[in-house]
């Protein structure tokens, strides 16, 4: 504890080869000056601290759900801070809550950049990411296999005959919602030896006005498409709109599928048709992950911090055979 | 540990080299300053908590968007707490945020108990409720005339003609979004002279599929209203999506209107006239009142405490003239 204190306090009186062994051990346990001050408070906070980057996206309350139900049961309690889509919010209410002494983090659905990386790789308690995952997988995460679930997506619109078929993507920045989606689609065209074209792919922000916006541009093109798989529930009940208000009939003159399954999707007319990602299972899967991983019950955590959870398609009425 | 204490304080008694020195080790370990222990030192954590009784309110995200504004101007950190619409849970996290000693709390719209009271006057830190009241009105709140609200709202169906008018009424152990928009209808439709029908009376639960449930029962009466006017938005588009799938047009064959304003309102066809709640002004001015509370700016609290923001009717497609 003194040698620690010294170390951090970069006293000359520590031998060069104490130092190194200090801020190996600090490395490898994660062992923080604050974690010092806590251990002097000798007390577990039993807070878990959730990051939500967008509080207006309908999947959160989901997985909050299933987050909130798992806390109960280990009790602990949970606290939320909101970071609003901006990045630089995310990594201040990240060190916010690492302030507050939780005892571990939850990172919900958005896009992990090297600067997440690097505040989650210095944080002093366990940090599991929910409904999106880091590339290089090094982060401990839950999600659902995005490219797969797209790919199946796309493959109801073309087992209905559909060849014309539009996207409105996320940011190809995003790498679960936006990229891997993405993907999905162009490799579900590919494998049924359909050409990507450029003018069938448009990028919205997974807003209901974006997705409105897109079809829009759709609908105005010489050749249009026949059927629209949106990245996400939300974007895609926006071009629903856009169709009805353009006088289009769905599914009867176009179809529309997407990702996601949020409460909305069957708080439409026609329901939509989509993938569902399985929210609440999410939500208490990282949860449990994390009780884990805070409690130091897995030996080796490498292996099974990286969760994929299975996705599903939930016909409803938004797709038709093309006619 | 002493040291470093003393230089995160700002203590002149820490030589500039020892300064730099801490520092480089703060910044080489990621070392966060114990909030806890700063705000001990500081009696200040410039952190706000706010409890949420039911994160699937869609009412909250935009009412904390309100918030989290201020609180960025102010510099102040926003911790969210969820309550999953459970009492005890309410007062559970309200005691939560408090022993992580929050500078002020915000609790967001839901019924407020005796509990609620007890536990807001036994707090060491300023209150305010966000889009709710207590019937007393003893805490701190900025919140709409929920009553004078749904009278407006009954008065547009009034208005267009329409005598035989049901209501969506939310549980009557809420004061606002329950009681008092029941309260209005009531005052509507005697202003109006007309008797209050029993039947034409429902209790909802503020979900969709409450709005949908209780609109089949009105259509299942002899005497069919030709109106419903549903307490909150969520409920009146349930109602909405229950008329069609009875084949019903809206608003040609059944108007529809609410309190509220959500995001979902013009996201649905028709678009749903509604009252609209001023909800990020509401978020806004909750949290600047609760500033000039922590900072006791406010000489004379009690007057500036209750504040009664305008609502306005928004005229969409979900109400037409009687046929």
């Amino acid at each position: 504890m003194a040698t620690v204190s010294r170390v951090v306090n970069n006293n000359p009186n520590v031998k060069p080869q104490t130092r190194k062994k200090v801020f190996e051990a600090i490395e490898r346990l994660g062992y923080r000056p604050n974690a010092v001050a806590r251990g002097l408070a000798s007390k577990k906070t039993t807070t878990v601290g959730v990051v939500i980057p967008d509080i207006s996206n309908s999947i959160f309350s989901e997985v909050a759900r299933g987050i909130e139900d798992i806390a109960n049961m280990y009790h602990y309690n949970i606290i939320l801070c909101n970071a609003d889509k901006k990045k630089e919010k995310e990594i201040r209410v990240i060190n916010t809550l690492l302030e507050k002494q939780v005892d571990g983090l939850l990172f919900m659905g958005g896009a992990v950049t090297e600067d997440h990386i690097q505040a989650f790789k210095t944080s002093s308690v366990p940090v599991v990411l929910c409904a999106t995952a880091d590339e290089q997988r090094v982060i401990p995460s839950v999600d659902i296999d995005h490219e797969k679930a797209a790919f199946d997506a796309v493959n109801v619109l073309l087992q209905s005959g559909h060849t014309k078929i539009a996207m409105i993507s996320g940011t190809l920045q995003d790498p679960a919602n936006g990229y891997a989606r993405y993907q999905g689609y162009r490799k579900a065209l590919e494998a049924a030896n359909i050409p990507i074209d450029e003018d069938y792919v448009r990028i919205g922000n997974y807003r209901y006005e974006s997705g409105m916006d897109v079809t829009k541009h759709f609908l105005e093109l010489d050749e249009r498409p026949t059927a629209i798989f949106a990245a996400t529930d939300e974007m895609a009940i926006g071009a629903i709109h856009s169709l009805q208000d353009s006088g289009l009939r769905v599914p009867e003159e176009m179809s529309v599928i997407s990702v996601d399954n949020i409460r909305m999707a069957s708080m439409v007319r026609p329901q939509l048709t989509t993938v569902a990602q399985p929210m609440y299972d999410i939500g208490a899967v990282a949860m449990r992950l994390l009780t884990k991983l805070m409690n130091k019950e897995t030996k080796d955590a490498s292996e099974l911090t990286q969760v994929i959870l299975p996705h599903e398609v939930i016909h409803r009425n938004s797709v038709a055979q093309r006619s």
